[in-house]
């Protein structure tokens, strides 16, 4: 007799960075903002007609849309917008990648492709990097179901350059190839001005990083009318109203707001320059960051042990147990009292390490 | 060869009420609540800390989930958020109907069923309601991969009582049978009490129509902690922070104010009962509604005459071009004048065409 239990769905959960419950501690585990959003943002919120949510949203988020799009020099009709970058990545996946060839993406990358191919039953192989972490254009040079390049890539924080994802697209005039930019904003190159020429790439960016706003769910999709429109018709299919009125209303005055924007982007790569120097004098090994967080890796200590010592100081890091980066920590740049208490915690680390190798 | 355009996704999209973009109009065709949500709601988001935002939101918006738990006596396990109760549904979709059997739902009801099922390859079989639009509970007495009732139905707006899911729900014992009760505040009589009997039971209910929170996006299902834990399963596979920081914040506000709550869906109660006698009046069959809109059709006008004479005079009312529903209007309880607007534009209607009449 089948159960009814039999026909649940059987899929291993997504696990996000820690967030402890207590307030007093430094979080660089999630690649968040440590600056507030613009002040127009919270001015929008504050000034919010609470008797308009009654109402559905625009189901689109037109006003929004047509933000980004004059921010861009796009239209309206090359922009989506949906609940966070997950959203609008989830749908490109369904919207894009209906063939029987595998899609293509990076064995080191955002965790989350391959948990939306298991679930839309997408066939995928991952490309390995090379050992600096280095995606090679040339991998992907060779039939496919789609591309998914995040560039700069998550957690190595390497960004490369236009001609490489030119090259790959000049490979792959068959297939639709998604750039994840979720991180770019932070001195990565953006693929944006390839739309021009490219009809099937997709460019996806977020809100939750460079525009402090991860707790407001907002991401985008930018591309060619044809694309953005498969993409809606996935969307509509799920779900008609993904974005609330207030998150509407928050993000357009966060676009509007171009000069708090460079600012905060600026501090934080400065932060992450002064930040990347100082684990350097610790003997980490640091790769060059186009992000807004650090790769680095110790000659001598684990990074397991680190990121479980940073965690009795109220420090927490994202360290990740999987092959070939097991040894890595992924540092989000914070503020730069951020910073000082960070290397003040690792200097701990290395004399207590060193107190207890002089002792045994 | 084959082009990045033939993996796109294929599919119609949903066509949701219309938003004319003036303002000065009668809005009687989404359902919407016609007073604002309870002034804690505003109160919360006007004090909303905006630097707050800059941190992802609680994955699973556990504040809200303990204030939904609290409020119908259970635990926070038994609650699961979703943003807007579509997103709950697909979720819920996806989460049980996993069976190589049809799941079954009427003919006559939401019309996204179909498009999940669609979407996520479920096979699917709809039974008809019968000549008044009831729902049979024994048509549903026979093998499947799960059930969907909505309750009250839409657009219908037919309320069924508790034994009527208890007779379906012991005929399933081994499918998941979900009750939708999107409009059950407006004098429907809820399944959460059948919980504690039939584990295989999920009651999904939303902040959009009871509470004037269609603008903010938030649903959730009730459920034993074996089938919410799989409906988790399937969200976090998808997208891991659905509710965003303001929702969780406002939601909770929503669901504190009880007394706000019981007024208002009184009122639209109240304004019903008095609607649909003055529809009758002017000649109106009207079924009996447990829900925030009435189901109506005329015994001499057309459903599309009369829909497309009102948009005239800037009131809209919902027009379904189906089979068996196509000459009948769905129409959205609003305030007592929006009732006075309405039937004095139905009375000019039919004076109108009663002077047609008679010329020709």
């Amino acid at each position: 007799m089948i159960s009814w239990k039999d026909n649940l769905i059987k899929i291993a959960p997504y696990t996000a960075g820690e967030q402890p419950d207590h307030k007093d501690f430094i979080k660089l585990n999630a690649n968040e903002n440590p600056y507030p959003p613009s002040p127009a943002v919270c001015e929008a919120i504050r000034n919010f007609d609470g008797a308009q949510l009654s109402r559905y949203p625009n189901a689109n988020a037109d006003t929004l849309r047509d933000a980004i799009a004059e921010r861009l020099g796009k239209e309206r009709d090359n922009i989506f917008m949906g609940n966070g970058s997950d959203d609008v990545l989830a749908l490109s996946f369904r919207a894009f990648f209906n063939s029987d060839k595998p899609i293509l993406y990076p064995d080191i990358t955002y965790s989350f492709y391959p948990v939306w191919c298991e679930m839309l039953k997408i066939p995928y192989e991952t490309v390995p990097v090379d050992d600096s972490f280095n995606i090679r254009a040339e991998d992907y040079f060779r039939e496919n179901g789609g591309v998914v390049i995040c560039n700069p890539n998550a957690p190595t924080s390497i960004g490369r350059g236009l001609d490489f994802i030119r090259s790959i697209l000049d490979a792959n005039k068959n297939s639709v190839v998604i750039v994840d930019e979720a991180y770019v904003d932070f001195g990565g190159t953006t693929s944006l001005p390839l739309l021009d020429e490219y009809e099937n790439l997709v460019v996806v960016q977020t809100f939750s990083k460079s525009r402090s706003l991860a707790g407001m769910r907002i991401g985008y999709a930018v591309g060619g009318k044809e694309i953005i429109s498969a993409l809606q018709s996935a969307k509509d299919s799920y779900n008609s109203y993904p974005l609330d009125s207030i998150a509407i209303a928050a993000g357009t005055a966060s676009v509007k707001d171009e000069e708090y924007f460079k600012a905060i982007t600026k501090k934080i790569i400065d932060e992450r320059d002064i930040l990347a120097e100082r684990l350097k004098e610790l003997g980490f090994t640091v790769a060059d960051s186009s992000t807004n967080f650090l790769f680095a890796e110790h000659s001598k200590y684990r990074a397991a042990g680190i990121c479980e010592y940073l965690k009795t100081k109220d420090i927490y890091v994202r360290y990740f147990s999987k092959p070939r980066i097991d040894n890595r920590l992924r540092i989000t740049v914070g503020r730069p009292e951020h910073t000082e208490a960070l290397i003040s915690a690792l200097r701990e680390y290395r004399q207590g390490v060193a107190a207890v190798t002089d002792r045994h």
